[in-house]
Parts: structure tokens; C-alpha cells; sequence
């Protein structure tokens, strides 16, 4: 994935400029932990995001595809530890109310505001703390509160997931930043789980539309933790164009330069989420190749990335290749049963639909590893893909059956 | 389920007259317990299966699905702990040199034998101690081995499945008896895991067909364990005719008695593999109503009772339903975010699509109960599809992460 042009940089989601933001306790969260991220342009930038295909999205999701339908945003204002779905009229109106004081201070219109959340599923939105909160999260926004925000965006999450890189083209640095959460309920379609990417390109806002749905449809819609889609996941870009230059559109120079930033930054969200998968031991890349389309590899690939007996396999460190076998049959994938090759952390394990000889031993050695690569070759055409996923453990268990208490 | 005309009566596979069973140890299973099983009818008489739909599909599923076409069966022999999956050439030639050994001694041609088996995927069938073990198969058939059988078919099976019931109609008494196994790797789809049915009304094969399908459409294929579909689902019907009577058609006044016997069946073998789910602690009915169509409410309800977070929900006892309307809303089923209901065990949780208050302490005490119904109606419609699950535990990590060792 890491392109020799990227220089890896400090700062996620303020690393590029124009841009500032913070993270701090609104009491949302019993623990007292941060859970009010802000993020903010100095100028209302062009802006594009993705969001959850769930026919429940929740109530800052339904807000937030009216804001940025404009393309131009100024901030984005995040809660943990409540998602605001199912929450009916009285969520919508909590939406509006946050987006309008957040507009307030910071002097812009409430159309320019995002509005996310992500936590517990219906239970209404404490409002008053977070109205209560806002002016503290606008007086700490600053250049170097990247990690606040991030930390303020985690739910069941048990690292920080940021990053940012620079690019150059035409004489010029730019940088992409990003931060993202989620680590359950994670099975993104054509959106994904919380994400925020900030880019001081002078992209246009149809130029960020196009670059992050092209980014999206590798990365963020690539992985999956529990085939679980949520209700509030999201992915946003916002490009300040503070780095100076000319409007890049899609057609212009160093569109594909800032898209590949932006591509990267997703890509290395998007796995990181999954490493933080909930109760996540194994890191699992899952490439199915040789087939007739690239829409038959992806529904493999992802019909073996959720099989529960595939995942619990991985997780027991065995080479249980008629799993994959099986996920890769129920799929809805074409399938020649005799061609069908498999390749456990590069040990080949079946060829031509059969079992052939390997070293058990070998097996459980590279199967035991933190990352473990799964290649199913269908040896019928050229589709590729290639999907992230992690195991399913014990702790996956522990956790979601304890979540609410 | 259970109509007044049902009698249970005991003999599982061998209830119906016209049928003989046995179920004895080929050495398959390292443990020594029975592995091998044969059901037989004094004649060959009309029958009719389904299969997995995957693409994968197992040696003996292939030969299989040929012997069926004819509509006339005169034996069905079964091996578990190897399922003769993943085996290439030489896994075919092993089904046609069982089916022909047990036909030699059956003095009844090949094709009048369905061959199935269960168990591990990608190992060579073990032919000579099977092959070796057919005469005592044979030798061994009588009208009391039922359970000889079903114990034979059993994987990580932890009890018996077998039922039979006896109806009347135009003075005649019919039997319809069954076997299945299945804990694992179970989501059929248009068939199931392992199950025979044998009843002596003379159905005709066409009647067979169609009663078979008709009963498997709203039983084996409304459960689910773990959304993994196997390579070597069949359920198979025989109809003997030994309680004698005239041949039934599907326009004959004794269809539907016989008919409804067969779903009942079908119906409480499909519930005992649920109940038998692997590491399951609660055993789920999950019903969608209110919804568009059947198939909305069937997709609907299968995205609940396949949903891990769901599941672990259900375990850990949480009256969790923001993972119901999470469910719902990542399903193709049209839904009005404000028009959900979701009931917990009786009590409800989720109205207008949002949360109403209700008694935690009674929805703990409801939900550790052994069985749990959850229902969401989508106000919408007349569809409705109810389907069985179970929930996501320890132990079912735990059994598939050491499957193989």
C-alpha cells in the first residue's frame, strides 16, 4: 500500500493546515474519559462524505447528508458513548440543536456543521451536558489536539487510530490526516464506521466526492470485524486548500498525487480498525484471485472474512482450509470445485479442489503469527480483492455479551 | 406446531412400516462410536431430496442428486466423521464403490442408492474399513435400530435427533419418522444439513417432491446456528406405501394429513439441531411481521438471527435491542426508521422506533430463560417469517477453535 511518495507526518487530524480541533469530557461517558471531538476549518471548505446504508441510520446521519449536500463545510462536532439512533423526533431535534450552538460560536450557518455520534443504540441523547460542553470544546480548539479529538471519538476501542502523510506535486506539500474509530458492529457498506479525514489541497468539492468514494471502496469497505453494519458510520473529507495552489478538480495534475494521500490515510484507518477488531487476536488479509469477475472475489472474500467457523479457526491457530472451502461454496461467486487452490500463511494446503500434504507443524507456527494471509485462487479468470478481517475470540464474546452492563 | 391429529409415536427412522435400520461402528471415528448408518425399504419406493445449493458441494451430494432423479430409492447409507468434501476424483469413485457394495448386497442396482456423509472437509474417505463394514450394516438392519441410526450420523452432535408422528386419514393410520444431525455449519439454504425422513403412506414420487420442499421451505431453511452453509446438506424423504392404500397424489384427499406429518417432522428436527447449536445456551425464535412482504420479513429476520452482536446479546441475557434495529436496518427489507416495535421475551422494549421504558431486572429474568422469543414488527405490511437461532457463546468459539486437534 505505502507508495514511496508518502512521508509519513504527525499530527492526524491536524497535521494538514487550515485546520484545528479538540477533544474533552462532556460527561457523556460514565468513565469521565473525553467524548466531544471538534474538528473545524478556518474557512468553510469544500467537503464530501459516505455514510451508513443502514435503513435506521440515526438521527446525526439523517442531519448530516442534508449538510454537506452543499459540499462546503466548516466543522465537525462528534460524540462518543451515545449514538442518537432510534431516538425518534426528539434525536433529530438534539442533532439540530448541537449543530446550531456549535454555528453560533463559531459564527458560521448550521447547514456547514457535521453532526456524529456513536455509542449506545437507543437511549436519548444527554443534550444538556453536550450544549453544556461545546464552549469548552471551541475554547481548547487548537493545532495540536489531533490526539484529543481521537481519543474522544473511541468507544470500545482500545488504541488511538490516526495518522497522517505528505505528499508533494507541483512544487508544493500537501498532507492528508486522518482519525477514525470502531472496532465492533463493523461491516461498512458503501460508508463504514467513523471517520474523519482532513486535506490542505485546494481539492474542489466534487473532487473530494470522487476521492473519497474511490478510497472508500478499497479501504473502509473492505474490512469487516462481525458482518454487522452500524447505524451511524461515516467517513468524512474536508480540504482547506490552506497549502495554497490552484483548485484541483479531477482532471488536474495533482488529483491523482492528493487522491493517493487520501487512499492511504483510509487504507491504514481502515486496518487499523480491524486490528483493534473487538477481541481481535489475529490480523487476517484475505485475497481471493482467478476469478471470473472482481465482484465474485469481493463476495468470496467476504463470505470467507465472515464465516464465524473460519474466523474461530484462525483464532485456534488451525489450517482448516475446508472452511474456506465451504465460505468461498455458499457464496455467490462461480466456482469450478476442482480448480480451487488455497494458500494458509503461504503454505499451500489444497490445489485443484483437493487436500495436498503439509507440515502441520509448519502451520500452527505461521497460523500463530499476529498477522496471517489467507489466499483462495478460484483459477477461473482475473478477479482480485482483497478484504481485512480479524478472528473471533473468546474476548469478542466477553465483550458483547457484557456491553450494555 | 403440534396439530391434535399428531400421535408421537417412538421409532425415529424406522416408525414407518417398510423400513429397516441399522447403525454400527466402520472405525471412521477415532473414538469408536457408531460412524456408519443404512436405512433400507423392503422395496425401492418413491423418494425425493434436496441438497446444499453450494457451489462446493460434496462428492456424495453430486452421485446423490443423480440417484434421486428417478424418483425411486432403495436405499440411503451414511458415514459421519468424514464428509468427503474437498476430494476430487478419487472422493467420487469412493461414493460410486459404496453405493455399489451396498447394492450388491441389497441385490438392488446403484442408482437406487443416496449416499451421504458428515464431517471433517478435505480428508480422503477412509474406503477399506467402510467398504469392510457394509455386510455388517447389512446384516445388522431391523425394524428397533432407529436410534442406532440417528446416534450414527452424529458429529459434534451432543444428543440424538429423531421424532416420529402418526396421523389418520380414510381410516388408515401413516407414520412419518426422521433423523437429522447438524450443530455447526448450519444456514441452509434450499436444503440443510443431514436428515431422513421415511413414512409409509404410498406417496407418489412427484407428492414426495413436493411435500418434502414445500415442509423443508419453513423449517430446515428457517434456522440458522452460524450462517455457514455446508457442502453435504441433504434431507431426504422415502415413502414406503406399507400402511397400504391407494397411491397419493398432491390432489389426493390424503396429501395434506401426510403432508403436514412431514412439516411436522421437518419442523422439530430443525428446532433439536438449533437447541443442539454448538456452544448455544438459549434457543432464539426470532420473528419479523409487519413487514412489506414474506421475503422482506424472512430477511429481515435471518439479519437478527444471524447478527453476532445479536447473539452474544441473547447470551449475555441483554435486552440489547438496538442491535434488532441495527439487524433490521442492514437488511434489504424496507423499514420506516419510526414505525419499529421490537418485543423482548414478551416485554416491550422499542416502539415508534424508540426506546420505552421497561423493567431491566424482568427482561434479565425473561431473557435467562432457555427459550427466547424476539420479535420486531416493522408496521408496515402483512409479511411475517419466523426463523430459529441460538446465541453466540464461549463455547462455541471454543469448539471451532480446536475442531481439527
Amino acid at each position: 500500500m505505502q507508495e514511496n511518495s508518502f512521508h509519513y507526518v504527525d499530527g492526524g487530524v491536524v497535521a494538514a493546515k487550515g485546520f484545528v480541533a479538540s477533544g474533552i469530557s462532556a460527561g457523556i461517558k460514565k468513565s469521565g474519559a473525553r467524548d466531544l471531538a471538534l474538528i473545524v476549518a478556518k474557512e468553510p471548505c469544500p467537503a464530501a462524505a459516505v455514510f451508513t446504508r443502514s435503513s435506521m441510520a440515526a438521527a446525526p446521519v439523517v442531519y448530516s447528508r442534508e449538510s454537506i449536500a452543499s459540499g462546503m463545510l466548516k466543522a465537525c462536532i462528534i460524540n462518543s458513548g451515545n449514538a442518537n439512533a432510534c431516538t425518534g423526533v426528539s434525536g433529530m431535534a438534539d442533532v439540530r440543536a448541537t449543530a446550531a450552538s456549535v454555528a453560533r460560536l463559531l459564527e458560521c450557518d448550521a447547514s456547514q456543521v457535521v453532526v456524529s455520534s456513536t455509542g449506545v443504540i437507543g437511549v436519548p441523547l444527554p443534550l444538556d451536558p453536550l450544549l453544556n460542553s461545546i464552549p469548552e470544546a471551541v475554547a481548547a480548539l487548537d493545532y495540536a489536539s489531533g490526539d484529543d479529538a481521537a481519543q474522544a471519538i473511541m468507544t470500545t476501542d482500545t488504541f488511538v487510530k490516526q495518522i497522517a502523510v505528505s505528499i508533494q506535486c507541483a512544487g508544493r506539500t500537501y498532507t492528508v490526516g486522518g482519525m477514525a474509530k470502531g472496532s465492533g458492529m463493523i461491516m461498512p457498506n458503501m460508508a463504514t464506521m467513523l471517520g474523519v479525514l482532513t486535506c490542505d489541497a485546494p481539492l474542489t468539492s466534487h473532487a473530494c466526492d470522487t476521492a473519497l468514494r474511490t478510497a472508500v471502496a478499497t479501504t473502509f469497505n473492505r474490512i469487516t470485524v462481525d458482518s454487522d453494519t452500524s447505524t451511524n458510520d461515516m467517513v468524512l473529507l474536508m480540504a482547506s486548500g490552506a497549502a495554497g495552489g490552484e483548485a484541483i478538480g479531477e482532471g488536474d495534475e495533482c488529483f491523482r498525487a492528493v487522491a493517493s494521500a487520501i487512499r492511504e490515510v483510509c487504507g491504514e484507518l481502515a486496518r487499523m480498525i480491524v486490528k483493534d477488531g473487538e477481541g481481535a487476536t489475529t490480523f487476517i488479509t484475505v485475497t481471493v484471485r482467478g476469478a471470473l469477475s472482481e465482484e465474485d472475489a469481493l463476495d468470496a472474500a467476504m463470505s470467507i472474512a465472515n464465516s464465524p467457523l473460519f474466523k474461530t479457526a484462525i483464532y485456534g491457530n488451525d489450517a482448516n482450509w475446508g472452511r474456506v472451502a465451504m465460505a468461498v461454496g455458499k457464496s455467490k461467486a462461480h466456482v469450478a470445485p476442482d480448480r480451487l487452490e488455497v494458500i494458509f500463511a503461504g503454505i499451500p494446503v489444497c490445489r485443484d479442489g483437493m487436500a495436498i500434504p503439509f507440515d502441520e507443524k509448519e502451520a500452527l507456527a505461521a497460523l500463530s503469527q499476529p498477522e496471517v494471509e489467507v489466499v483462495a485462487d478460484l483459477h477461473l479468470g482475473d478477479g482480485e480483492a482483497t478484504v481485512w478481517t480479524c478472528d473471533l475470540s473468546h474476548e469478542y464474546v466477553k465483550i458483547n455479551g457484557e456491553y450494555r452492563t
